[in-house]
């Protein structure tokens, strides 16, 4: 979908990944608010989540478990379901910018490359919930965990996987690489250590090499 | 795993499925009864729900909506995975019977027959979710709509579903029946029509003709 979208004058669907405390939330706002001023229709929003029946889930999500980790996976990807069929499709349809605070990657690296879900599994869910649809563009934000965990803890959150271990930590870090190795015609990996100026300037920059920017 | 299981001193798995009102609720408890009484050690149990997690789940499922049909088959499955996972499986390890009110039969009947979801949609859930596992003894209470919708009518019960339209249960109906049709192995059609005393008759018959009953 993603290229057949940037040829007929739909929306452009951009993405930002990475561990806690990587600056996604504060990055994706800075994004939106930069193309906004360039005169482009935004639609700024997060998984889990996006949508009235994403949110709930994503509610149980939090609220709820230690869950069984296949579980886990089908209760995000029907978030996500949920979020691409009234907010993402619908938005990129009528030729906006979808900014979005994690995508199926998060999944993929959290849950399969994190805690040991097959891959078969991922695979399997993002068929069934997503087909052919692919961000335009995924800004992985990277940062060694115990710096974006000081951040996190810093900032007085502690979700659940914040209080996870450090090893798990590092194979998300692992597996937002290898996805980025995997796929680099739509993913870039981006240094987040530094202050948030630096890290806007080269999301824009990234953002304008990779798509037409007005 | 239902031959294997039955092979190998595991426990028994049975489902009761059908149309709203045919009584499954009720049923289900009375074959328990049943089996208790000689002196089986059983599991009643039911879907969406049995496991805290799952239960969760069924709350935003009843409680939210409505939800795009991929991601309600997928909340559906999430749910069954931690059931499964945490309830059921350990129950037939253990070498419980257990008796549950719904299982996958009832996605396949009403989000695929009813709603129109592809099959396709069901299978690739069913293999992620279950792997192997499939019920033993499949009980499908079998009823006309109208008098089904009826008795939850009278009951005071209006959930989502009996809210819709008349050709939906309709379709739901002939799902189970098509179910049935293609798994003959698995599953038994009952008339619940008549008084519930004559339904719990023919249930024993049958889980005692399927079953080596003690």
């Amino acid at each position: 979908m993603a290229r057949a979208a940037a040829a007929s004058g739909r929306g452009r669907f951009i993405t930002l990944e990475g561990g806690e405390g990587a600056g996604k939330s504060t990055q994706a706002r800075v994004l939106a608010e930069t193309l906004s001023a360039r005169g482009l229709p935004v639609l700024l929003t997060r998984e889990p989540g996006g949508a009235p029946g994403a949110e709930a889930i994503r509610s149980v999500l939090l609220g709820s478990g230690p869950w069984d980790g296949v579980a886990e996976c089908m209760l995000h990807f029907a978030a996500r379901r949920e979020h691409v069929a009234r907010s993402v499709g619908p938005a990129l349809e009528a030729g906006m910018w979808v900014v979005c605070d994690r995508f199926a990657d998060s999944t993929l690296a959290y849950q399969c490359f994190g805690q040991g879900v097959p891959r078969a599994v991922f695979d399997a869910l993002a068929e069934t919930a997503l087909g052919p649809l692919r961000p335009d563009v995924t800004l992985i934000l990277d940062l060694p965990p115990e710096s974006g965990l000081a951040r996190a803890a810093a900032r007085g959150e502690a979700n659940r996987y914040e209080a996870l271990d450090p090893a798990f930590h590092a194979r998300v870090r692992a597996g937002f690489l290898a996805i980025a190795e995997a796929e680099p015609g739509r993913c870039v990996v981006l240094d987040a250590a530094g202050p948030p100026e630096d890290v806007a300037a080269a999301i824009s920059a990234a953002v304008k090499k990779r798509l037409a920017l007005p």
